[in-house]
């Protein structure tokens, strides 16, 4: 019974250790190549250390606190942070972001500073971002109403311009045009860029972006015609302030509508520079950096813990007369977490071919060259809801696959989920974002049909492919030229029969936005088809680009396999339907699949360990590097408030009852 | 402007009511079948508004609470209700729990009652029911361990029988074994039924239960060698103690083994009457009772939220020029609701027809037959663990459908999304579940191929079914007969081939057990296929026999349809597998299942305000029978303690930064 006296904690558990001893490759090495090389792998864990020393950054509390505990203690982290940038020469977009992730304010002041960088004159940029920077004012953006999301063209806040003062007067003209949801608004933050329809002499021109000053500097009330405050508890996200506001005849001056690409000059001349839809893009680059930090590390750290708790929870005989397996030693559980695991290897590459997409575009549009806006648009919609709906359905995944300790906050599991599924949401509702990725496909493949151009990426609509899937034997699927043309031939035929079906009504007399919306549940599955698609293929590319490190191509291999086949499992419709697979062959792809398993099995723990994430970081009873489960769980339990206050409910409700048996038992 | 003052709350939003004026069926006919009848319906809505009118009971602050305040009030709200019980003539089946559901302490010590009254003797019922009916005493039910759950095999706490004392003494042998999440254990149960390994002479008999105290009824302290706490935070169950027990040499009379099946006689001797599986009978009936009360309402809550929702929220626009859509009216959002709404009445009817199988069961069981325990086993299992998944997942897409505004806490959907994951977990995990029921399902398959007697609801197994589905156009997909069969067919050849695998390894040497573990992906797909066929077929079955109702059988025919539909479209893989449907005919289905959703949908709302919820029940700012969605989130989040405190953050980190820009802007 001493073992739980706190004296195991740091010693590591011998089922976890045993599992570090057989690694397939180095996993010094694999985190060196993750991390793009040793250097980078040094800077990060000296910022990780230098933060995890520093006591005013500590988690230890974190799942005890309530929303006004963790707003506090988000705001004082995110100042300190500041100030410690400002000691060590850190920088915007260094690693101590992602390793304080979900524990800072201020994640939408670096939104509204983004807005002035990219949309804002070069007076404009002059003025605010220094300010920003020190967070000597805290900004916020104001897009979403209460009434509407993603639709942006249906937003109703209104800012008119009023040639005689030359300001701009906003107004929120009912309830549902009140801005709900922006993050830093709720308590926080003294200025934010409202989006709003701007009118100009009667005539409106769309949304705008103005920056309007919400509370004072002086004493923090809020300013003359707002109404601000904090939407209350959510499902997670409790450091952030999510707020309200409302604008009753606002003023800001005509300097304040932010004026890189448009602009109304004093005497009412409405100017445009470039494309109206440069609007949105500061949503179409947080869309792309939000997937590695707030989706696929989220997901790294569910497999990280989920994995090494199923090295070490034993339940159940596999063989008679045995000691209880390790649950990971279960082909149910492998199949539970490890397509999880390979899905979050293939995220991780995925975001780095987003994010070379998006600087090569970003450099275009620098140039004033808006080529590639549909296709940067389409791409991180579409990525962004296939990314982040496959990670919220893995992270659920890995946390019930730890039971009932899965469920207590103390494995770290409810709070990754809780924060993961909000990212299905912001940032543009999946669905819709699907569909704006299956209209640039629909278009695209009619443009290639008709042997018009298209972007390289979307070439393969017009491609010819066999009508059958070559495959002859379970290890023929092994091979990524054999899966890969699999996704293509069925992405592209799902696009192509979406788009037949779509002809088929117009010419039936169906008028055509009826026809859209019938067919908007295929058109969705279409376009995440072609997410699934570019998404194996990158990863084969990658694996074939690491030639020089066969120790870690070949354990890449095998998870790439893996998660092409686990997809082909899993949508076995949709590779059937047309008999491109066979039956017989769907019985390959599930024997490949299953032996796969066991063979990735051995290295999973080495897998996840490669990234590199320390016990604070973590912050699991269950996941921690020494797999000390059951202490840990134990120790940190009797921390809980519910462990130090004796409930009043004892002496007021409980009490009187169980006096009455003292004589009867 | 004026409209958010407060002035519209009770006043139908138009958007919904004109959803009720075009029913295809009577609301208050539909409500009184699903209860059963009329009389039925008043007697609920009696219990439920003298519920609502009781201050105690109130759930206005619900969302704001932390962990403390909501164990206290969940304490206050069971006695009080137990008072009312006592006034009012309740009774313990009646609806009140279910009007409480989610508020209430003491659900464990329900189920000590439970196990009481199901594995007592005469005398220990008369001893210790009277008592615990009253809260004279308070008790819970120590089955699971830190390190052991589903598996009973595996628990390590002991109970040794100590002849000379005529006393039980038990003991935690390790940190391993302590008990852990027992509800109502951490902070209030005085006694607690203790599953543990017996021990006379030496010899193991394995699992038993052991009445055993743990708190004083004097000043409610630890007994003496009990060690106890609650297990701090989890995902939800925030009003509940889970606790953690230690138990060194504790002991216990000879009478306090639960003896109504087995018991240890005063000389040592062991006595069993009947099957030693009857000790784990408690968990097999509370898995069936929680499919209604955890699982189907809470679905059939989250259903009411989300639809309601989605024909006030308006987004985008379906035609040009018209004003923006309810977003009921987008296909895609249809295709996300209209399925788990029809899911919520199928397994309403499945959980009747469970709670039937289960009563028959029972009366053989009080008469000492044990032939059924088998087949309750497989049911309960595969049942629980097809329910929760699936409406799991159904929960998380209603909660999901309703974009942001879902994901606020005041929407009542997190809450319900929290608390019905735990169903997968709880009472045993869902995968393992599944491979009980692939167990029997295997053995019965077996037996049916040669000739042997199989209860009826496996009789299918080794029924002759067509190759090809005969359908010949989307129409005949609405055909019950067509689309059963096809479930059926799906569901044998599942079992089939998985049998085939298991004996095919078999027979090429591998060992029985790692024969076993190869298959259970395939084994727990298979026992899956099986409910979902019997769901489907019961659906199907209580529809037909609504012929005196026409107009709810019209609507419930569509459900049947959708729900079946949804199915196929959604598994399209293992129909397409063999062949039996073909690419062709999927298309069919696909089409067939699109064109309901749209008959569906117009009667989305009736089909809800069927389930008859109140306002307070639901406690949804999104969900009200109103509509009045955007002033009820406003009004609401203005309660939110983080509104009606400044925040110490301000003055300690924001306030001398802020001071600095005074002179800059």
């Amino acid at each position: 019974m001493g073992n739980y006296k706190g004296s195991l904690l740091g010693s590591v558990n011998p089922d976890l250790a045993s599992e570090r001893q057989t690694a397939s490759f180095s996993v010094e090495k694999l985190t060196a190549w993750l991390d793009g090389g040793t250097e980078h792998t040094r800077l990060r864990r000296a910022v990780v250390e230098a933060i995890e020393c520093d006591p005013v950054f500590s988690r230890e509390n974190q799942y005890f606190e309530s929303q006004n505990e963790r707003y506090e203690a988000a705001v004082r982290k995110a100042v300190h942070l500041q100030k410690k940038m400002d000691e060590m020469g850190w920088t915007e977009n260094g690693p101590e972001f992602k390793a304080l992730s979900g524990d800072l304010a201020f994640l939408l002041h670096r939104i509204f500073t983004r807005s002035i960088s990219m949309l804002g004159s070069d007076q404009q940029i002059a003025k605010w971002i220094p300010l920003a920077t020190q967070y000597q004012l805290i900004g916020s953006y104001a897009q979403t109403e209460l009434g509407h999301g993603t639709y942006l063209q249906g937003l109703e806040t209104t800012a008119v311009f009023d040639i005689t003062t030359q300001e701009f007067v906003l107004n929120t003209p009912n309830i549902s045009a009140m801005k709900w949801w922006p993050g830093d608004m709720g308590r926080s933050a003294t200025h934010t860029v409202v989006f709003a329809q701007l009118y100009v002499n009667g005539k409106c021109y769309g949304l705008h972006p103005f920056i309007v000053q919400i509370r004072s500097l002086q004493d923090h009330s809020l300013c003359p015609g707002i109404t601000a405050g904090d939407i209350g508890p959510k499902m997670n996200f409790e450091h952030i302030d999510n707020g309200y506001l409302m604008l009753q005849n606002v003023r800001v001056p005509r300097e304040n509508m932010l004026s890189k690409f448009c602009e109304v000059q004093p005497d009412g001349t409405y100017v445009r520079r470039g494309s109206q839809k440069i609007n949105y893009f500061t949503m179409t680059t947080v869309r792309i950096s939000l997937i590695l930090d707030e989706v696929v590390i989220p997901l790294m750290k569910a497999c990280t813990i989920a994995i090494r708790y199923s090295v070490v929870r034993r339940q159940s005989k596999l063989k008679p007369g045995e000691q209880e397996a390790k649950i990971l030693d279960y082909q149910t559980q492998q199949e539970k977490l490890l397509p999880q695991l390979a899905a979050a290897y293939a995220f991780y590459f995925i975001s780095d071919y987003l994010q070379e997409l998006f600087d090569r575009g970003y450099r275009e549009i620098q140039r004033k060259n808006f080529d590639m806006l549909p296709e940067l648009h389409a791409f991180s919609s579409g990525f962004k809801a296939m990314v982040t709906q496959y990670s919220t359905s893995a992270v659920e995944i890995c946390l019930r696959a730890c039971g009932g300790h899965g469920y207590s906050l103390l494995s770290g599991l409810p709070s990754l989920y809780t924060k993961i599924v909000a990212s299905c949401i912001y940032e543009g509702e999946n669905t819709i974002l699907f569909l704006q990725t299956a209209r640039f496909l629909i278009k695209c493949f009619m443009a290639a049909s008709t042997g018009q151009p298209v972007p390289p990426s979307v070439t393969y609509l017009a491609a010819v492919t066999p009508e059958k899937c070559p495959a002859k034997n379970k290890l023929d699927f092994l091979s990524p030229d054999i899966y890969t043309e699999a996704y293509q031939h069925m992405a592209a035929r799902l696009i192509n029969s979406t788009a037949a079906k779509l002809q088929d009504l117009v010419q039936s007399g169906v008028k055509k936005h009826d026809a859209w919306n019938q067919c908007t549940v295929q058109l969705a599955q279409a376009a995440k088809a072609h997410c699934h698609y570019i998404t194996v293929k990158n990863f084969a590319e990658t694996v074939e680009k690491l030639e020089t490190q066969p120790g870690i191509q070949k354990i890449m291999k095998h998870l790439c396999d893996l998660f092409a086949l686990h997809g082909i499992f899993s949508n076995a419709g949709v590779f059937l339907h047309d008999g491109y697979i066979s039956g017989a062959q769907m019985d390959m792809v599930t024997a490949s699949y299953l032996d796969l398993l066991a063979v990735i099995r051995k290295d999973a723990v080495p897998l996840v360990d490669a990234f590199d994430f320390t016990d604070k970081t973590l912050n699991s009873a269950l996941g921690s590097y020494d797999g000390q489960v059951y202490q840990r769980l134990y120790e940190w339990a009797q921390k809980s408030p519910t462990n130090k206050q004796i409930s009043p409910a004892y002496e007021r409700y409980l009490k009187p009852l169980l006096h009455k048996t003292l004589s009867k038992l």
